[in-house]
């Protein structure tokens, strides 16, 4: 892709001096902000367990009011959010999404501490933080306030006024975010535009902007002894299996009626609604990956994968990210999994699963559509228990606060990678159905192995990420130029 | 059945007043006994962590030498075996076969402690241990200690020699005992008839014995990511299922070729030499059936089944379980199975399953017979690691140590149920094919919830077994009266 077809264009100068010598300030004073961004990832903040939830949203509203806002820790059914406004007189205003809970750092292997926030050189990368949360996502979060604070103290205000929204659920399915929005739309609607802070650049250094997040329906599928057979109250002693049918066979058998040998989803209506690409993001894509700018090599050779579905290279592998939605299979258990040969007939077996939505297929037909290919293969006695669900979403491309991020990264020598959609799922549908507002996750710097072992971000990310966002702050302020009349009114 | 079939005859009155004598004493003495049974269970003895079973081997050869016997703990690369003898200047001898060490306690939700041995009162059963090990088998190894040792106190020395063979790897696949038999098989060959002491009666009351086991093919399937797809380190991010295949998928398209949806074997070579049941057990199942005494619905009850495979029920359901080989999975596992809506795209996913083979089905082309299957069906990646394997084994109802435990069954007023095989699977085999001697399992009492939570044997049921053992071991040297030949000089 040309990167005039990406970039709107810069309308005008705007205070360039101000924005150097911001930058001059962050540089100057980044071993503070590197050992800041390190403090907070040693607190656990893991949603699962609830370990650290409180103490760590206690932190991020300190963080608020540490800029000279105002922030409260608001309850929730479940882990409180971290509401706050900083007024800076400005005449637009940001909503900054951002979440402080983490994964669970269980797997085992990890070579230091997930909550050691250890500095270790890593290869081809330099240091780099090995953390649970290093990139997805307190390390952006922590990185995105000591940003702010450098801006007021090198230039006085922000150019924009912020909003935070900050969840303590987005790794659960940030299931209590949609009613917060909804409660406290009227004040949230202030605002023109969301960013949600995020380290974007791939290994090779390539930043990466997405115009929508998929959407996601994770359920869980459990056979567990009945009527139709198996043990029901408990394992039984396995060498009765001779006599007694096995839950885990059960589910077996039903799993292997969804895909075929290939993984092709075989569930009657699953695709229902899937659009493919827009016309101009399937030109996107083909431009960038004839310029190779979008490249699977690099995650190939980084996540350790010999081949793709289908045998798929280049521009078809790429349409397929975009294009088709998934049936994974997260995890699979039943009966004895330890060492050596314990013998059990087990009464019952689970898989955790997902689909990952394209737009405009809807979550409830899908899962309309899965369980009623369970009843028609006979087996209605699976129960299919779905634990989340998220909306697909989509903004456009030429929304100021998307323009400006493509600003931003080319006039950090790093032009962005175009993605139709993010193929992980985020709660954005909130943003774009229930408030109507553009949004966009961004920011230089680099991380990776999310929800794995070995969580990390790159230390001259975290600089990088510092300055692209004060760069974005800038440069949106520039582009809303006077409020518009119907926003303000919002 | 009528027992005149099963019983083939007292053939000669055999000093009944020490017998009688011998039963007082251990009524009179059940209450140190007990204790002693309880204070054994309380020593963990987990033969796959070890815990434990060292002092536990330790405590066992402590119980030969109280005998007045002579034991060693015997070191073998694995756990030891406690090798004793008990000289009573007979002209006879029993090898005691047994084990000392249980499956893990590791279940959730144990209504009390494992390794407490508390006596609970069970509703239609009455006071009971419950303890792991309680059935399987420590409750009836300590018992028949104190059998033993009640019968030299009420009547000086046993009728019988005794030779101890007691090891610790018996739920381990009994890996190093073959090697220890045929070391010293010189000396074991001493003995006519080998005894497995076991709580054998039924939640009913009914006895069951054996004519011998079925062999076991225990094996793991791995499907691990690699050249065919798949992430080959380690999970990666769950939305990049759009992209790469996923192993839990592959696996269970793999094993999903192997069994029917009614778990009907799908293997080629799969049932290669299994036979039918000779004529003579299968009239004596159908007399069982036919009388009561083999019925399925106390199994049904105990166990929480509604339903056999392919709806079974009465003599075609019991001729199955001695006819028919299982393909049982024993555990599956791969990817995340915590709570809650994490998601994976897992590098691996095993299956861990049992082959449990009839006569006269062998091992190794069972296993072969397997791999080929996958290499077929092309899954050649699927690495299939065999852990272990024991052949079937067979002995004769006719036997003098069989026939001795028909009697001891009918005098205590509780005629056996006949099984052609025990369904589960014991190394016997080292006993039949590398000895040449007739075994039998058996003794009254009873327990059950083998290799489960709250695993029990009812405390009643030690007496009974007490005194079961001691009618075996008297009726059994009145069998076989003076030395035969051919069995003294081997």
């Amino acid at each position: 892709m040309s990167d005039e077809r990406v970039n709107d264009g810069v309308h005008e100068r705007f205070d360039e001096p101000v924005i150097e010598r911001v930058i001059e300030h962050l540089r100057a004073h980044f071993r503070e902000d590197l050992e800041a961004v390190r403090a907070f990832l040693r607190t656990p903040s893991v949603s699962y367990t609830g370990e650290g939830i409180q103490e760590t949203a206690e932190q991020v509203a300190g963080f608020v009011r540490a800029l000279g806002g105002q922030a409260r820790v608001v309850p929730t059914a479940g882990h409180p959010i971290v509401y706050g406004r900083l007024d800076q007189g400005a005449p637009h205003t940001v909503l900054v999404y951002g979440m402080y809970d983490v994964m669970p750092a269980d797997e085992p292997n990890w070579s230091s501490d997930p909550w050691g926030a250890e500095i270790r050189e890593l290869p081809r990368l330099g240091p780099s933080i090995i953390a649970r949360g290093a990139v997805n996502t307190k390390g952006p979060l922590a990185a995105f306030f000591r940003a702010v604070a450098g801006y007021q103290a090198a230039a006085g205000r922000l150019p924009v006024n912020l909003i935070f929204a900050i969840e303590g659920e987005e790794e659960m399915g940030s299931r209590h975010f949609l009613p917060f929005v909804e409660a406290h739309a009227g004040e949230l609607k202030a605002a023109q535009a969301v960013l949600f802070p995020f380290f974007s650049q791939d290994e090779e250094g390539v930043p990466w902007l997405t115009l929508g997040t998929k959407g996601i329906v994770y359920f869980e599928l459990e056979c567990r002894g009945g009527d139709w057979g198996g043990p029901t109250e408990r394992g039984i002693h396995g060498s009765y299996n001779a006599w007694v049918a096995n839950p885990a066979w059960r589910l077996v058998q039903a799993l292997a009626t969804m895909v075929d040998a290939d993984e092709q989803v075989r569930v009657e209506g699953f695709f229902d609604g899937a659009e493919p690409l827009p016309e101009e993001e399937r030109r996107l894509l083909e431009e960038q990956v004839a310029s190779g700018r979008l490249d699977e090599r690099p995650f190939m050779a980084f996540e350790h994968v010999r081949r793709f579905k289908g045998g798929l290279r280049g521009l078809p592998l790429w349409e397929r990210l975009f294009a088709q939605p998934q049936l994974n299979i997260d995890g699979i258990v039943g009966g004895y999994v330890g060492e050596g040969t314990k013998t059990l007939l087990p009464h019952r077996a689970l898989a955790k699963m997902d689909v990952r939505l394209v737009p405009r297929m809807d979550p409830e037909r899908v899962a309309q559509a899965i369980r009623a290919h369970l009843d028609r293969h006979g087996y209605a006695d699976i129960e299919m228990r779905v634990l989340n669900t998220y909306p697909w979403s989509k903004v456009s491309l030429h929304e100021p606060a998307v323009q400006a991020m493509v600003e931003t990264y080319q006039e950090m020598g790093a032009p962005p990678q175009v993605w139709p959609l993010n193929p992980g799922s985020a709660p954005y549908y909130v943003f774009e159905r229930v408030l109507g507002m553009p949004y966009v996750t961004g920011g230089m710097g680099h991380g990776g192995r999310q929800h794995s072992t070995d969580e990390y971000c790159t230390v001259q990310g975290v600089l990088d990420f510092e300055i692209s966002m004060v760069r974005w702050l800038h440069g949106l302020a520039r582009r809303l130029g006077q409020p518009r009349g119907e926003r303000a009114a919002g």
